[in-house]
Order: C-alpha cells, then sequence, then structure tokens
C-alpha cells in the first residue's frame, strides 16, 4: 500500500474495487502525463446518494451535519472523489504517482434557487488535500446540473498529473 | 478517403461539411498531441433537433425506438458526435491519424425529473467506438443542462489525441 | 506591462488583483504547456452579478443594451473572462506568454427556456481575441446552468497554452 492509500486509510477511506461503467466508454484515459477519470457518481454500499438541492437546504454552518440535505450532499461529494481516486488507482496502479490533481469538475443537482454549489463540491476538494498534500491542491468549476445520471445529488470528474 | 472514414461509411455515416461557428470562436484547438473540439450541436440537413428530457421519457428499452423522444435524443447524440469528427477532419485532415478519443462530455437538455443522461450520450459514446475501436474508448461525464443552445436535446464536445 | 496588458488597457479593462477561492482548491494549476483556471465568477467592484436567462430575455439585437437582462449577462461574462486572466496573470506573471486560448467552457444560469446561451457567452470570448488577436481564437462549450455558485449570471473557465 502506498503512501497515499496509507493517509486516506487513516482518514477512515478504504478504497472500493470500482465497477465498470454500464455504458459504451470507459472510466479513465490516460493521455501523455494526464489521466482524465470518466463522471463518478456518490456510489457506496447502500446505492446512489440521490436528490435535488434548492434554497431551504442553505446553511451558514461551514460543517452542517450529515443529518442535512446539504450535509448528505457533501457527503456524497466525498463519496463520489473517492470513486474518482479508485479509478485512477486501477489506471495507474499506485496513488503515489499522482504529482499533482489537476482539475475537479463538480456537477451538483439543484434548483434555480440554489446557490453553495462550492460549499458541496468541497467535499471532494478536501478529500484530494488530505490525500495528496500540496500536490491535491486543484483548479475546479463548480455548477448548477437541473438532473444527472441515477438522481445522483452529484456527480464528480477528474483530470490528474502523473509521472 | 481514410480506413476510420471507410468505417463510418460502412456504417451509413458520411461526414457533412462543417459549418463555422456563428460566434467569437472556433471549432477546434490543438495544443500539442491535444484536439479540442467546441461543443457541437445535433445539427443535420433537418436543422437542430431540439427538445427537453424528463421522467416521461424515461424507458427500459436498451435501444429504444427513434419515434421515441429517448430514441429521438440518442439519435441526436450521435448526430452530434459527428459533427464532433466532422470538425476533427477539418481539424487534422485525416480520422486516422486519431491514437485515441481521450474524452466526451455529454450535456442532456433535462428536467429536475430525468435520470438517463448515459443512455442518450451512448449515441455519441457508441459511434466513436465503431469508428475508432478500441483507439475509439474514451472517458465520459454525462450531466442534464436546464437548457441547450438554439433549444439542442444535446450537445457534445471531445478531446482526442492525435499522432 | 506587457503587450496585452496594453491591449487590454486600451480596451479600458484594468486586470483585477483577484482573491483567493473561499473554498478548498486553487485558482489554476499548470501541467506541462498547459494552465487550468478554475470557474470564474462574474464578480466586479459591485459585486456578484446575479440573475436567471429565459426566452423572454432573448432579442435579435447583436449588441443588446446593458440595460436589458441578456445584455447585463453579456457584460457578466466579460467580467468573468477578465477575472479568468486575472488569475491566468498570477500564474505566469505576463499575459504574453500565452500562446494560445485553447478552451472556455462559459455556464449560463438559464432556465428551461432560454436558447441564446451563444451570445452570452461571446462576451468572454471577444475579450480573448480582443486581447490575443488569433491567439484569443478558441474552442468553446456554452451550456445552460439550473443554478450556479452565489446566484451568479454565468460562469466561465479556461484552459490556456503558454510558452
Amino acid at each position: 500500500m502506498g503512501q497515499v492509500e496509507k493517509t486516506l486509510a487513516e482518514m477512515g477511506i478504504e478504497l472500493p474495487t470500482p465497477t465498470a461503467p454500464v455504458a459504451d466508454y470507459v472510466p479513465f484515459v490516460r493521455s501523455g502525463n494526464l489521466v482524465f477519470i470518466s463522471g463518478q457518481m456518490p456510489i457506496g454500499p447502500e446505492g446512489c446518494v440521490t436528490g435535488q438541492l434548492s434554497a431551504e437546504d442553505h446553511s451558514s454552518d461551514s460543517t452542517p451535519s450529515p443529518d442535512t440535505k446539504l450535509g448528505l450532499a457533501i457527503g456524497a461529494a466525498t463519496l463520489a472523489a473517492v470513486n474518482v481516486l479508485a479509478q485512477l488507482k486501477v489506471t495507474i496502479g499506485d496513488l503515489d504517482r499522482v504529482t499533482r490533481v489537476v482539475k475537479l469538475t463538480g456537477f451538483v443537482n439543484a434548483d434555480g434557487t440554489f446557490t453553495q454549489h462550492p460549499q458541496v463540491i468541497n467535499g471532494a476538494s478536501s478529500l484530494m488535500i488530505g490525500a495528496f498534500g500540496e500536490a491535491g491542491r486543484h483548479a475546479r468549476a463548480a455548477v448548477g446540473c437541473s438532473s444527472l445520471p441515477l438522481g445522483a445529488i452529484c456527480e464528480v470528474e477528474g483530470i490528474f498529473e502523473v509521472a
């Protein structure tokens, strides 16, 4: 187990064995030093975290309870990011070969009244920084989607630089 | 005519002569070995395929009839992907120079109840695999958009690796 | 001051000192010759330009008045693009080092009836061409989002090639 996986384990996170996408594409493609990971859903042992956020889910709490919908969404973003890393591990064998998390795009299932997309996607971003430290600091966009596959509450895709 | 175009012809697909975008941008940019193709609409001889999908368009049929809205959308995704390849051909001259389809992003015009975005964008993905074989297997994200240019039912952009 | 900044100054545009994102990510990452700039909001001295577009904001006027909502949105796209360039300047020190604007993605806050996303994002694209000339001609996607961070009327992210 590499250092990054040890760090994840200390954070209480074990990478799942990713499943193949049920569609005509693949979970990752490497081109040169860049690895592109397909959009991952917040799918865990209990299935996909679904839902749509609206203004009534807003919170000024920087770490809202997982019992709230915003807290649920933040946890879902972390879960989607774990699935990104699980796919990445399959691609490159050892996450220690990551030299930089380049870019994340976070798609948030939200209606027209929601404005806290960054808080949701921080659930993915903080995982990257926790796992990779300085190399985990990435460019990012977070946007609202009218709907997502499976009714997922969020979806996260990533670009990584590897040695 | 290169091998990829011959394969497309056998699939009954002839690449159109693409039109220039009616806006302040270009259809493609090459940087190093990567070619970025601008988001393409499902525009064919009969104009742009428009519409918005919702839960009532869901189907458990893996190849829904083109007479259904889901089938229409899948065909539109194929058409948008054809337009991506048409632009790519202008860029690089011969599609045989593609070494890998790196990434597609599929934007689906859908309301808050729709969940079958992957099925729609499979219309684009299967074209790539049909045209390029193993090199056509790509990373992907499929998301729901509240609306799209021209009222298009979908939009597809792509990143390609070329020799 | 480099040539690109002089050109911007002639266009009446001074690059602001960008603020750090209030989240767990960074405004830019460089990998090889590519620089990825995080999604930027249309934030100026008077705050973030907010709102959502619909069909009633459509206009056949190619340069709608800033007093209209469409005109406001186009100006907001320019402002978001200025913020992209401000972040880029911090990254690379001198915008004259840009060899190509590779790709912009423009996210437009729009309901299901809006179709003029390209007109909105032209506000960003025309800035790039004004600033960089031929090197400013970029690939692009413009899509409708159900909502955006802070309630922003648009968001723009970019990929640049630098020497």
